[in-house]
């Protein structure tokens, strides 16, 4: 099993977090502008955007990081959960935008954080948890217990 | 370009194709025990998950339906808004659930479908629309104007 190094802690992302997590998401792609008040309308949305799951509302979109012990984020990820017809009206939960600062790596942040975001996941209910990697990182996602299902396709204008 | 056939029509989904989305939905997977009220429960549920975007308040879950001329739903299709931090806090479209009725193949539906639902998500600001497919359909949805980007992950309990 992997732990978290003395002082690092597993949270849910909250408005403190603003340049920490614009840093973070800097090493997977383009952030652009967001500013932090466009960062706290996104967190507004997400913590609104609601899904009715056993009689409790709980939020559809999930994001986590993992705190160094000057409670900076140095890893982040997501898991939004949506819900179908098909499976008996089940829940999918789509795991996105992981990321964890290049300063950071060889701690198995990543790894604890799609474990996490998976229990969270399943917990939830969700008959299955998806994502989408590129072909380097299939390795990664088999060793968290993932299995190749499909092919992610993109269109772009 | 490809054209539906006379009489069928492409629109949202709505309370009264229960019996012919079920069906239809059976193509792709299990569907199970989902019953008119429980279908209705669904649709409101994505009804009332809403995004704001260029201040409207939009639906963030679109399913669609192509009619046949007895306005059967014969072809489903959705696609789901994310909210994103990335990319200037971008939108990214998630298409899902592509079924055509088995009877109905060969008349391009499934393409018409992807098309609109593309077209839709583009229109809303989507600067991508992402979707899984199996490996046999990479050709159709290269067809479609898409291109492969990476590989789904897929973790089950």
């Amino acid at each position: 099993m992997h732990q978290l190094p003395p002082g690092y802690k597993l949270r849910r992302v909250n408005s403190s977090d603003f340049d920490a997590v614009i840093k973070t998401l800097q090493v997977l792609t383009t952030v652009g502008d967001v500013s932090q008040a466009k960062f706290d309308e996104i967190l507004e949305y997400w913590e609104q955007t609601r899904i009715t799951i056993k009689g409790n509302q709980v939020p559809a979109y999930n994001m986590f990081v993992i705190t160094d012990d000057a409670d900076r984020a140095v890893a982040t990820g997501t898991v939004l959960i949506e819900k179908k017809i098909i499976h008996c009206g089940g829940l999918v939960g789509h795991i996105e935008d992981i990321a964890v600062s290049r300063d950071q790596q060889g701690k198995s942040l990543g790894r604890m954080m799609i474990e996490h975001l998976t229990t969270y996941a399943h917990d939830l209910g969700c008959y299955k948890v998806i994502l989408d990697c590129s072909d380097e990182n299939v390795g990664f996602y088999k060793r968290c217990g993932y299995l190749k299902a499909g092919v992610e396709m993109s269109h772009r204008l």
